[in-house]
Order: C-alpha cells, then structure tokens, then sequence
C-alpha cells in the first residue's frame, strides 16, 4: 500500500507508524504490528498505531525520529507488514543456552539497529543473556558487530589511547585530569564519555560547564588531530548505536550482563581507533564492583576481549569506598578540577589517582620508561603543562581557555551539616551522597551538588563542618536535606548510630 | 503536575500518554518511561510519548484504550514519573532460577493488568519462564492471579462443563457439536472460544456466521441460564487480562513455555466457573502436540492444575494428523457442522470425535453411566435433540435458529485440484491445508476456506477432484493457487514427489 508521509513532531522514544484505521484494515496491520517502510531502495521499520486524529485515510504520519533518517514530509512510501525477522530465531537458540556464531550476532545487531527487532525482542535477548551470558568469542562478535554497525573514526595519528572508569564513584572527574597530561605527553587521546544517568555529573556533564561537548566525528577528527585530545560527549555520536537501545533495556530491568557491558564499553573504544585501553574498575562498597574478586575476573575479560580486537588493554583496579576529591556535581567537580590543573596540585585522592592512571597511558604509549610513568605525569601537572593542553582542548571546544574556578557558577542555596560528635569518620557512604546531590538538582541543575570538608580516617571536633550542599532553588535544597537527614552519609567513629526508645 | 486530558483517536495497542516537551521537561519525564496518571483514588499508569502536535502545554494526551477506563474529556489529572514497580524484582528472581512465591505472583500479574510492567519487562517474564518454567505450585497461583485479576462469571446452575481443544488441526468444529449435546443432556456447559490467530477458523469466527458470538458477562449469564449452553467470544470479556498481554508477547517471540500455557487455558475456564473440564489434545504431524509422549506428559500437567484448582480435569488425546471433517474456513466449517446437527450424522472423523468428547462430558457430569456416554451422545445426536439445542442456542444469540447449510453464504470464486495419478492418498499436511486457506482469505473472509474431496487411505484415481479451494476475490484465489501449488498438500502413494534432472 503506498501511503503519503506526513512527519509528526512526536516523540515517543522509538520509531512509531501512524496509519488510519481505514488503511491498517485494508493492509492488514494490527497496532504494534512492525511494518516495513520502502522508500525507493532503502527498507526501515517502525511499529504501527492506529492514528484518526493526524492521519487520513492515504497518508501514512511519522514519528519526529524518522527525520534523522532523511524522509521528507509527503514522500511516497510503500506500506507493508513486516514479517518476523530471522535474527529471532537466534534469541531464541540463546535462549536454550545454546553458543552463537559470529553471523547470528551480527544479523541480531543489525536488526536492532535497523529497528526491526523491537522492546519484546531485545528484551528477551538482554534477559537470555543475563541467564545464560556470553563466551568470548560471542562478546568479540558482539563487540565488532556493535561497532561495525555504527560510524567510526579515523584518526591520523598513531598511537590512539584511551581511558575509560567503570561508574559508581562519586566526584570522579580524575579522567578530565588524565587526559591533558595524556596529550601534553604528545599521545593521542580522543576521550568520548556519557552524561549521567544514575550518578550526580557524568564527565560530559561537568566538561559542558567549561566548553561544548556535542560534536560531529569529522569536528572530533579536527580537535584531536589538532590538539591531541578531547573531551566529548558520545551520545552525540552515531558510535555503537546498537547499545543505547539494549541499555534501554537493561536500565528498565535493573540488569547488566557481563557481556553486554564489555561490548558497550569496548565496542565505542574499538569504533575510536583506540589501539591502547586502560580500564579503570573502582572497588569497594557503594559501587558497582564491590570486591577484589570480581574486579580481578572483569579485569582478565577485559583484557581478553582487547586482545579479540587487536586492542592492548590494561586494567587498573583503584579504590573506589568513598567519592574522589572533595566535589560532587557538575560545576563543583568542574571548580576542584580546574583548581588541581592551575595549581598542579589538589586532593590526594584525586592527584594520586589521575597521575597514577595517566602514568600507565604514558607507559603503554611508549612515552615514558616502564615504572617512570607516574613520575613524569606528575612533572606534567605540577609543571602547568596539563593546564596548557587542558586551555588548548577547552578552546578547541568553544569555550573559554582562560576561565577561573570562581568564574563557573554554583548554586547559592547552600546548607552546611556539622559533626554531632568528636571522632574519626569511618565512612562516607557513596550512594547516600550521590542521593543528596541528584535531590539537590544534579546534573540537570548544573551548579547543584556538594562539598565534602573530611574523607574517611580524618578527626573531626562535634561542631566542626561534614559537607555543604549546593543547589539552586530552595525547594530542592529543602528536599536534598531532608535525604541527608534520612541517610547519614558521614559516619562517625563514636556515634550513635540508633537510639532505641522503650517501646 | 496537574493536566487536563484529551482523549484521543490513536490506538498505539497499549496505554500511551502524549506530553507536552515543555511539561514532559518539567516533570522530568522522558519519551519511554512509565508515567502514573492519578484521577482522584485511582491510580493508573502508561508510557510517556512527547506529543507537539496534538498537546499543548497544560494537557495530556491519552490514546483510546484510556476511555474504556472511564477517564473523561478535560479531568483534570496529576501526572508524575512511576518508579520501578516491585515486582521487577519478581522476574529477576526467576531470571536466577528461584522459585516465586504466591504473593509475588499475584503481584507480577497485577502489575501486569494495571499496566505498570511494560513490554520490556513482560517479555523478560516470559523469557525467564521458557528458560526456567514454572513448578506446579508457581501454576496454579498463576492461574488463579490471572483469573481473580479479571471478571468472574457466576452462574446459578451446578455442575458447570467445559471443553477445550489445544489448537493446530484445521476444521476442528467438534466442539460447536459437542456443546448442543451437552446442554440438550441438561448439563450447563458456558462455552468461550477464541477468533483464529494463526489458524483458518476459530470457534468464535465460525459460530460468527450463525450468530451474535460478542456479548457481556451479563448477557451470557442470562443466555447460559434459558438454554444451557453458550458459544460466545471469550475476546470481548475481561476473562484472565492478563494473559492477552502476555500472548502478545510470547507470539512476537513464538515461545510457549509450559505453564503460561496451562495458565492461559486454566484461568478462563476458572473465571468461567467450569468444575469439570475435558482438555481434548490432538496429535499427530503439523499440530501444536506431536506425538504421544508429549501429550501425556502434558495431560498430567492439565489433571494435576486441575486438582490444585479444585476443578475435575479429564484429557482425551486424540488423533490429529489431518484435518477434522472436509471442511475448513469460517463458513464452510458452518456449512458442515450444521448439515451434521440436521441430519444427524456427517464425516466419520467429525461425528467420531464429537460424540466421543461429549460422551467423556457426560459421564464426568454424571448424566450417563460409566462407558455409555458415547452410546448417549451419539443418540442425541442422531435424534435431533443436539440440532434442536443449537437452534435454542442461535436464537439466544441472535442469529437465526432456521438458517440452513446453503444459507450460510461462501466464496463464489473457486478453482480445485485433481490428482495427477491414482493410488492411496498418504498424507495431509495441515499446515499446508492452513495456509492455503488463509492465503485465500481466511478467517477475516468468512467465505473463504477450502473443501477436501479425501482424507488420508482413500484411494484415488487420476484426474479425481482432490479439494476446491474457495475465495471472495480472484487475486486471493489467485494467491491462494499459489500457496497451493508450492506446498503439495495432498500426499499420494506412487506420485513422484520430485523430478531431478541432469544437473
């Protein structure tokens, strides 16, 4: 049936047909039916609705996502139910517990990209995994297939590094701090990183606070092969598109296979031309992995995937217990981490932690002698040479080099907790302090979050100030206390920690 | 936040709720996630779609499915994000392998009905349970959640029958002879059926032809209690709502597993206060069961739920190798049933099964003795009482109690098949046989179908009429001649079943 397209301004999250009752009865197709749309050569999917209110009897309406994919308003489309893709077949051969050869991903990946499997089949497929996982042959399928059928970057220069951290640590802006000691060093560094979505700041958040992040690859190829790095963000990017739509998945049901998570991660490396990989797996409580154990047997996968795709992994395994620095939120991280660059220096945590983690890049890149790595990226920061590069990359960015920490706004509704009673802190609780900073407003509330006055082991005076929270309007204040109220983030050597009354 | 509805005319084929960009910002909703709407002391819930065309600010934008919800034009109702309902943490209990406890069960299939599960988290439930399946306990709590989730009919007349063939053999119209002759028994048999999914006819399309088959459980009630019997379209009902959420997935996916299955059949039959059940299971090449190991296993299953739900559960495996009767589509099915209803007798494969399935119904609602339900049911039939009761039944649902066979109006556009040699006829495929009738029109025209001059041993001699193939239209004749020609339907000992050359 050919039908005249009509492009909605409706988003309801997936590509969505609109067809009115009068010609989904003629041609057959139920509501939630996927149908395939011919457009001269190209075929694309979406899920049918029926729609009497936009649609005539002859037109065919199109949700808003359609556009990226060049449709234009009243182009002649043939309309037909699609039949069950083959790659079905291959969810369910998973299902049985059964191994995957390199083409069933394949075609799996491609169909979740060309949208022809839908939320129900990705579904099951996420959840076959969380059951029965992944060998690694199949993640090295997965991880080129989810690569392969995305845009990838090519980069002239050699050697590409890369970092990437394992989320969960709060105020982890370490790899802003690796990255311009990386490229000052003169290797290559095109750093792609996500917004947040559980967390209080992705990188991409607090870097948006100093210069722009949304870029095209070929405005990327330009900046990194200019400046020798980036900090971007990569959701702007057509890079394993496939990945968005199986984490959709995977959010909704809490779930995250071991598998999948290599290939998310790998396959956005491996899409940038990274040849060299450090991984960072922040462990201990609060995180996502909680012990040594785990930390060691994703460190061998990871390890083992790089060598699948030609990649030189390393992994380094950090304490992640408590936040890194003193600042949670966007502009605040943004603030510490510009401060450390000025003056070469800042919280242990996070000096030791970024010139550690870029000493094993200078290593791997053959720019520094083995075990002299994190020496020389000390001399780097200490030297005001990361905050040259950093000045380079933010205006390569379209933001203001010269910028002051004091210059980025922060909220200025601010509220100070202090310690009820004298004693060592025995813990800083990572989840309670994300809670009070994503109640305070982060990360959509740039200037929202907080500020830690003690980490864990130092001695504090009944009195003496914990942390501030920052937000900016007094209603999110109000509620990012009363979590901190409720949640007891800081504990204290000492404290009572419950009082218990005759009941 | 406060919005004013508006209803309206699209059917996505599942709650959706259309927001403004600008309040869906506000309210932090995006495109995707579940959105709780609140109308006084209900709550309801659906998925978020930003909507500029239809939505202005300050209104929300509900599809039609939310009318039969009793939400009216311009109510004014509080809309905010949902969290992640509980019972996700159900279904990743069973994605590990554990067994579910009845509350959480009961919670899995509310959340279902009130729609806070989406398809994504359905189909990892479904998913989970092909992989892990259901014990016996897991079953019946299933079942009685889907039932006791939805209507319940309570009929003032003891004991309550029922019947059920578990699909996949063309021209199975036996029960729409079994149900007069129970009811002419004076048992009380309220049967609901379903329209044809993937096969040619289903009950329901078929009693279509002869009568009203969409009514109310009210209207039912009435009828059940003047004639004793019913064959209504169970769809219409609000019987176990669950379970057609969950079929839509198990179909995308077409996966079965074992105890939704049993649920699926068991929940209506208990909504319909059944308290004795005959499952018939037909097996042989080309239907759902295969062979006998199977079905009795499956027979186990049936008498074993039966018992936890307090119901009496007899199976009859039966043979289902090929079609039942010679009839098969909506009205020529009705063709055929009612010239056997008339005259009392009719083809050997039909009237056998049908008075063998009412005879087990006898007996078990204690009207005939032990062995001699058969005997029974055959003169019932034989009589014209069964005729007489399917008369009470149409005029009780509207239809014309004096129609005859030649009334019921079929497909005047034919075209039959002959054998290309003589000998035995050794097969007949029923998936052929189904899929010639669908590609000629069927279910959704009723007159279409197909009529076979032989069953399986039979002998033919060359040029004999083999089946006529009936349609409403030329092109799906023609398409129909297609299917016809490709799949061989008909198996004839001695035939060459394929010609190879010199290659």
């Amino acid at each position: 049936m050919k039908l005249r397209s009509k492009i909605l301004e409706i988003n309801p999250g997936k590509p969505i047909v609109f067809i009115n009752e009068k010609d989904a009865k003629a041609a057959k197709i139920h509501p939630t039916d996927l149908v395939k749309l011919e457009i001269g050569k190209r075929a694309i999917y979406g899920e049918a609705a029926i729609d009497n209110v936009n649609i005539k009897p002859g037109e065919i309406g199109l949700s808003g996502e359609f556009l990226s994919i060049n449709i234009s308003q009243g182009e002649l489309i043939e309309v037909v139910p699609a039949a069950t893709p083959e790659s079905v077949r291959y969810i369910k051969k998973k299902m049985k517990g059964e191994k995957l050869k390199k083409v069933e991903i394949e075609s799996l990946i491609k169909d979740i990209v060309d949208r022809k499997l839908r939320d129900i089949e990705i579904s099951a497929f996420v959840t076959a995994l969380e059951i029965h996982g992944l060998d690694m042959d199949e993640t090295a399928s997965l991880t080129i297939a989810m690569a392969e059928t995305g845009d990838m970057l090519d980069i002239d220069r050699k050697p590409i590094m890369d970092v990437h951290s394992i989320g969960g640590v709060p105020g982890n802006k370490t790899n802003m701090i690796v990255v311009p000691i990386v490229a000052a060093a003169g290797l290559t560094i095109p750093k792609t990183s996500s917004r947040a979505i559980t967390s209080a700041a992705g990188t991409a958040d607090v870097m948006e606070t100093l210069a722009n992040v949304t870029f095209s690859l070929d405005e990327i190829k330009r900046i990194v092969e200019k400046v020798g790095g980036c900090l971007v963000w990569g959701g702007a990017l057509n890079l394993a598109p496939a990945d968005d739509l199986t984490i959709h998945v995977e959010r909704a049901l809490s779930v995250d296979p071991t598998g999948l998570m290599l290939a998310s991660i790998m396959s956005k490396k491996y899409a940038m031309g990274a040849q060299y990989v450090l991984i960072d797996i922040p462990t201990g409580k609060g995180v996502k992995v909680e012990n040594l154990d785990q930390a060691r047997s994703l460190a061998k996968d990871f390890i083992e995937l790089g060598k699948r795709l030609g990649q030189y992994v390393e992994v380094a395994i950090t304490y992640g217990g408590q936040p890194v620095g003193h600042m949670v939120g966007p502009a605040l991280e943004a603030r510490e981490l510009m401060e450390t660059l000025i003056s070469g220096k800042g919280p242990g945590s996070l000096v030791e932690k970024a010139t550690g983690l870029a000493g094993i890049i200078l290593e791997m890149g053959g720019v520094a002698p083995a075990g002299m790595g994190k020496k020389m990226a000390r001399e780097i920061l200490e030297s005001g040479k990361a905050y040259e590069k950093m000045k380079e990359i933010i205006e390569a960015q379209a933001g203001d080099p010269n910028i002051k920490p004091e210059d980025i706004p922060i909220g200025d509704k601010t509220y100070t907790f202090v310690a009820p009673t004298s004693g060592y802190i025995t813990g800083i609780d990572n989840r309670a302090i994300t809670a009070i900073a994503r109640q305070a407003g982060a990360p959509e509330d740039k200037g929202a979050g907080l500020k830690l006055y003690v980490k864990v082991g130092e001695k504090v005076k009944e009195g003496d100030p914990l942390f501030t929270i920052y937000a900016e309007s007094e209603t999110r204040l109000d509620q990012a206390i009363v979590v901190a109220r409720r949640s007891e983030p800081i504990k204290i050597e000492g404290m009572v920690l419950q009082r218990i009354g005759n009941i």
